[in-house]
């Protein structure tokens, strides 16, 4: 009894074990397949991710092997690390913050260092026992003052990492017991390796698949605009299905884009601040007007807290009547429709640096749409409408006609941006035959922005007849927009 | 002639060289005024910014006076740079910054180190030749990998510095061509060097005049509704003053506060992320729900750009009629006036810590405003209105509504917090008297909150006679919001 009572325990035991051994072979191999999916999709979402891991890689085992392989570098011995500690610390992800780092540090570690020299020669006049002190007392003054001035805004934005390594340094020299020509060969060594970190930071970021901010932040700005664009294109329709009580069963993601744009004032910030560091590349010169772009990126905010207002109608509880919706869908469809058109034709012409002007003319159909819309309004129609009906349509309405206020602002600071940055004009002989094929710039526009290398070439002679055209655009501008 | 001549060019030269110095001498003056000038306003912002700075000034001097004044430390001789590296990198202005840096080089040091050590063994191994090209593989390895775990998003925003002091500590340990008892005790050095530095930062940031993480948020979160409270309780009155054509002449600081809000995500999120640091203090335990202030704060976003709407009406060049206004006017103030003094009403709650059960009669006394409203613009009265003169009305009433739901919306969560996070509730015999006398509670709350120290007393018995409570309630409850 005793030995098959164990036995049936011994065999639960072996089961239950068995069991939840299953168990976690299956919990762990679903959480391994997760993060597997995970690691894959940070990679897709942006393939720089990888490029910029193993240039890390790439720059680190540079500066250590440097390091192994030349007895030239015996004599730096333990100052070396600092190569290695710059290359970890200053190279970002893209040129302008590392450039920005990188010589945020030369700099700080140059000043630093002079004025470490200079409290440490102070300090050695004053005896064994003031040393110390006097010491003790400018490491204080320099870290409390340093310490405060990386609260200035302006500071904070663009030389906090060097007011961190100027404390840093200025400590390290003063607070560093050696003597003075010790202190020399200290302060040479430390600069130099930094030096030596800092270039192989630089020259890997800036000739190995180079990111650009400049070019993330003109990229940022021209899908946002897109975004905005994409929401109104679709909202029109969307907006009179639902107060006809149809229900669409298209993909809905186009009317989400636009969320990202509430919050992309910090991103938008930070990049154009490392553009700033950065010299020419590409279609971006140096001294490119990247703050316009701030300036874009805010009144494109503003158009999107607008659009959270619509997207807040469109899924309010109470909806246009139909008998409202009848009356006021065409103007507010062709309104909405024309500003999205409008705001995609400045997104392409950021994205490919042409000036807006193919924006004009929708901007002026979405004014005329919103007159249409006004008279309306104005009309006898409604007298016999309760006004409660009313209400959700009107308010449509008025935020619509507030929105083509907001992308004529739009137009106008990309326009700005145009002129100052210089971007190409279209030939007039295109825009001529554009008024009349409606979609030409698009199409050529898509076939130009599907090259990895964007090439302006808008006034090509090989124009394909403007029946063809029409028939392909609508499938180009999807495809367009999707670059 | 000629010497007449030099002595005019050498008193010209005389006088206007006086004058340049002159004009140098103003614009200097100037420079420096204004410098003094913002130096004392960003003191005077948040006097903490002045504290901090001095922290670390005292931090940096213990550190390095240590590590002159004890002979006993010459034997971490070079390492003792380590110490004030830690100091300088570490010392961030909240404590659960400082914390959750200091803990992240803690750990990423100690598993870096275990990790280069085991790293460099196995490179011995393969003997002359071999280590170097080893030992620079591993090190690419573990420096792409790590690069890339820092795009993961929650590894981002709470383990990136670790990640950083990972790559950093691994390559140092790894790459430094020492014997294999030196590098141990290199390892053990960088390791107490960096307590060292990590001790007085957490030591310091903690102690003197702590700046709480989590504190700031709170307050962030009840400031931010405060903000949107005082918008509503203004807006009413504004926009009919405006409607009627007066052109009021205080001061309209209170109708630009909200904007703060549209954007504060991104220093919510930062702040919850190092008050999860933090241990309990004050009246936050530890594991304060501080995640729910992340949803608070998104709804109160939300209402924010509700508000924006608001806003825009308010700048609208087309006003409502004053013969509109005349009828909606009262019910949309009253429904402004209560969703506003109800956002007081929760920020204050949220402040001192009690159940926010007295913003529901508020809440209640808005919602019931809405009906009014409803109904007002479903009554007849509109028949023989353009409904053009109509429009913007309408949509200030319509969005007032949505402000409702929303002020509804941030209600709940708060609630939420309230009952998770155990805030004291208010004595039913308060709640009661407040119910007669209005603004009880209000006034006990400012006299409160005057506190520096906030001291949760509602439940005092000597409260003041109800009639004199109210006399009083205006002046307390502008002050109470001026905290």
């Amino acid at each position: 009894m005793e030995v098959g009572y164990g036995s049936g325990d011994k065999t639960g035991f072996f089961t239950q074990g068995r069991r939840s051994l299953k168990a976690f072979t299956v919990q762990f191999k679903v959480k391994t397949v997760e993060l597997a999916r995970n690691i894959k999709k940070l990679g897709q979402d942006d393939p720089r991710r990888v490029i910029h891991s193993l240039k890390v890689g790439l720059a680190l085992t540079l500066v250590s092997m440097f390091y192994y392989c030349q007895p030239l570098y015996s004599n730096f011995d333990e100052t070396a690390i600092w190569a290695i500690m710059t290359v970890v610390v200053v190279f970002e992800f893209s040129v302008g913050a590392t450039l920005g780092k990188g010589l945020n540090r030369g700099m700080a570690t140059l000043m630093a260092g002079g004025l470490g020299l200079g409290a440490h020669h102070l300090a050695n006049l004053s005896g064994h026992i003031g040393e110390p002190i006097l010491l003790g007392f400018f490491v204080f003054l320099q870290a409390t003052i340093s310490t405060f001035l990386r609260f200035f805004p302006k500071i904070k934005s663009r030389y906090d990492y060097g007011m961190l390594i100027f404390i840093l340094t200025f400590s390290l020299i003063s607070v560093s017991g050696y003597r003075d020509d010790e202190i020399l060969e200290f302060a040479h060594k430390r600069l130099s390796t930094i030096s030596i970190g800092g270039s192989a930071c630089v020259i890997i970021s800036t000739v190995v698949c180079p990111v650009w901010a400049g070019e993330d932040l003109h990229n940022l700005i021209a899908l946002n605009i897109e975004k905005l664009g994409n929401f109104l294109e679709g909202f029109g329709d969307e907006y009179f299905k639902r107060t006809g009580g149809e229900e669409s069963k298209d993909d809905k993601k186009f009317l989400e884009g636009y969320k990202s744009v509430l919050n992309s004032k910090n991103s938008e910030e930070s990049l154009a601040n490392f553009a700033a560091w950065e010299p020419g590349h590409g279609r971006f010169p140096f001294r490119h007007p990247w703050k316009l772009y701030l300036k874009v990126g805010t009144l494109a905010r503003e158009c999107a807290y607008r659009i959270e207002a619509l997207n807040g109608c469109l899924n309010a509880d109470i909806q246009a009547s139909s008998e409202v919706g009848s009356i006021i869908q065409e103007a507010c469809t062709n309104l909405s429709i024309e500003s999205g058109k409008a705001l995609k034709e400045l997104a392409l012409a950021i994205k490919i640096m042409v000036q807006p002007s193919s924006a004009d003319s929708h901007i002026e159909n979405a004014k005329s749409a919103a007159k249409n819309l006004k008279s309306l309004l104005k009309s006898g129609i409604w007298e016999d409408i309760d006004l409660l009906k009313v209400i959700p349509g009107v308010t449509v309405a008025s935020i619509l006609i507030d929105v083509v206020t907001c992308t004529e602002k739009i137009a106008e600071s990309i326009h700005e941006l145009a002129s100052k940055a210089q971007f190409k004009s279209v030939e007039p002989t295109l825009s001529t035959e554009k008024l009349h094929s409606g979609q030409i710039q698009s199409v050529k526009s898509a076939q130009m922005v599907n090259c990895s290398h964007v090439v302006i070439n808008v006034g090509e002679s090989t124009l394909p007849s403007p029946p063809s055209e029409s028939s392909s655009a609508p499938n180009a501008s999807k495809q367009r927009m999707e670059v």
